[in-house]
């Protein structure tokens, strides 16, 4: 681990870390917020996972979610969206490859080797964390747009892992809409019964956890009707029993004036769920 | 004026307008957040001056300042920190010309056709501000580095025209040090007696309205002991008996993050100069 940037913030230190990461097998950069609190004695962890073309970078710089942190005593970490460096294959667009890891493990060539994501955002990254920084074993995971179907998704599949689950204008079906069809076609093969794993509203189904699901999406966002639908999440969890607390603000878009508009509350309910 | 960019934001809008600058000779982009409170009626306006190298995205995306602003019902206006567009001069190096307009009104060619910042920020902004949006003539002004400079010295040249000033690591003393020595001579010419009209140590020394000047300087500035060194506004205020509220942070350097962790406190000043 060596840091690379080290800013002081809202009384607490906003890091930039790189490390060789040995299940995307590739040198990775995360930003890692200490609150105040952190000089004292280990604090929880929230995970963020970030969208389509970001980087490690997009959260940290303009989501203005450390005053909550230290207002809370939360560490935050933002990983990167996809492995980078040589010799990691990119996709067509935007939306495929660098910058679109989609927290998935692949399995098809050529991306099995390093799309590794969902693996080093749950198990790699968390062991670094709690080893090299003052945190406890109290996690909690957001994200926007595919990173908030990466948040749902991770949360969904490995119970007991976090205490809280949000999600900003996720992704929650990626089976039915063309960002998730192109990507797990490229990932995970054309078989969309190997779909399901990685599906929001196909895993709420058979969810035993019953971590209960936190959803804003800005009705204003130019996504909401083609890539987001967030009604399918609604009915899946409607028809499952499953805990969703959805919520639609008129006006909101897609930016991360959103996000700032709604980390606070995001925040404040993750440090609740933490603290018990 | 045209707006580019619309965006929901802690209740009000965050906007990009663009339009037809007469006293710079060129089009200008301009972000301006409205608070919730503009619905209801006109609201105080803070000017915000950007640093060396920034548009007007820099501020409106990085400093978290709209949760403040939405609090207070301050409108907030941040510029571009330079003419720009084709036919406008550029200069040699991040520092000169594009990006690195000085809040100056320059008197050398090539730069006195379209280096107006000052005559922009001062007159053609406000006029443009109070005309098309919920603003009463209530202004205040703050600004980073280049543009804590460019506050400073609009402030103290115009006397009544703002109520509270402020800066974030600003440029105080641009005579001495070599950010504004290079800037000067290409703007102002050689002869160093037509600097002192934009040098804020030299300026308090005949201030006639005495209104306080705000600084807060992190310690771990890189640019502290070359560029900024504010400890010369502490002798120039110290020796006119100009009111200054000088603030050193341990730990804090020239980032973003230094202004976010603090223009709260800013903004909560500002909006008690303009209440009055």
């Amino acid at each position: 681990m060596q840091r690379i940037e080290r800013h002081a913030c809202f009384g607490g230190w906003q890091e930039v870390w790189r490390h060789e990461s040995a299940t995307l097998g590739c040198a990775m950069n995360v930003g890692v917020y200490l609150p105040p609190q952190a000089a004292d004695g280990p604090c929880p962890v929230l995970y963020w996972l970030s969208g389509l073309t970001c980087t490690e970078q997009n959260f940290i710089t303009k989501a203005g979610a450390q005053r909550y942190a230290a207002e809370h005593g939360l560490i935050l970490v933002a990983p990167d969206t996809s492995p980078r460096g040589d010799g990691v294959p990119d996709g067509e667009g935007y939306d495929l490859g660098l910058g679109a890891g989609f927290y998935v493990n692949a399995t098809r060539a050529p991306w099995a080797t390093h799309y590794r994501m969902h693996d080093y955002v749950v198990d790699e990254l968390p062991t670094l964390v709690e080893a090299h920084f003052p945190a406890n074993a109290a996690r909690a995971i957001s994200g926007h747009s595919m990173g908030g179907h990466g948040a749902l998704v991770l949360a969904l599949r490995n119970p007991g892992r976090y205490r809280s689950v949000s999600a900003f204008a996720p992704i929650v079906a990626p089976s039915q809409v063309p960002w998730g069809r192109k990507a797990f076609t490229a990932y995970l093969g054309p078989d969309e019964s190997a779909w399901r794993e990685w599906d929001a509203c196909a895993l709420v189904a058979n969810a035993t956890e019953r971590l209960p699901l936190r959803v804003d999406q800005g009705e204003a966002d130019d996504f909401l009707r083609e890539q987001l639908q967030p009604w399918r999440l609604q009915e899946a969890c409607s028809a499952a029993d499953h805990p969703l607390q959805l919520a639609l603000h008129a006006g909101s878009d897609h930016s991360y004036y959103f996000i700032a508009s709604l980390i606070g509350t995001h925040i404040a309910w993750h440090a609740h769920a933490l603290r018990d």
